[in-house]
């Protein structure tokens, strides 16, 4: 396979992204990929947040993947910064090719070079592979994620 | 009981917040309310970045709780802006008295204020009593959260 690049998303990238998004179980219910306008919107408050990176996997021209990283300053556990991983997604033709992995590693780099001292993510629990994918990277299932749609 | 007001934390509610983080049997074995210097530092990071909001609650004057709340905007679920709650604490003598709850209304009223459409935590899997809370409250333990020390 051709090299593959990890690289800030732009805003051409949109439908890129949202295709993904909504290629999954999960995202299938809560996406629009027919109507791209609130994603625009996100992406612009996005990109005014400097802790905010999102970033997109790209090998031969073509949006393969994503990820949201999120920075997270704090006073609990000696003043740590924490990041917070969302929104990871692999295109379907590049699954089980080491992609994921890839992109947890860029984000576990990011977060060392704004100074985390912890990284954090939550899957849906019915997300059972993902568990075992983030298990085998060296998280540990330590926390119950809790949701409150408002 | 006199009444509570909740506000942005000051420079001088560090020890307060420190002794509640520590009083507590996951914290007293990562903070360190001896040496505030780490926190101080924590807190010049934060009040920087515009989507943090770190509140104590004031009972007669005196820190009784404390709350951090993150705003992250995103992609996912429709351009969704969500907002993650981080180091809920109540003071020991304030337990039982609702407290918890108030902080809880809070954060609720503030993610709505900042157009949020989702507000999500992670409790360690050890605190089941604090699980009940959540749930009473409306929240669902949908997800498992996993955390990775850099």
């Amino acid at each position: 396979m051709s090299d593959l690049e990890i690289r800030p998303a732009a805003l051409t990238d949109i439908p890129a992204i949202v295709a993904m998004l909504a290629d999954d179980p999960l995202g299938a219910q809560r996406e629009s990929p027919d109507d791209l306008t609130p994603y625009g919107t996100a992406f612009r408050r996005l990109t005014k947040d400097p802790n905010q990176h999102l970033v997109v996997a790209v090998r031969a021209g073509r949006v393969v993947g994503t990820l949201q990283l999120t920075v997270v300053p704090g006073l609990s556990r000696r003043g740590s910064t924490r990041s917070v991983i969302e929104g990871v997604r692999v295109h379907a033709e590049e699954r089980g090719s080491g992609l994921g992995t890839r992109l947890i590693e860029w984000a576990v780099d990011e977060s060392r070079r704004h100074d985390c001292q912890l990284i954090q993510l939550t899957s849906d629990a019915t997300r059972t592979d993902a568990h075992r994918f983030y298990e085998r990277l060296g998280f540990t299932a330590s926390h119950v994620g809790f949701k409150l749609t408002l």
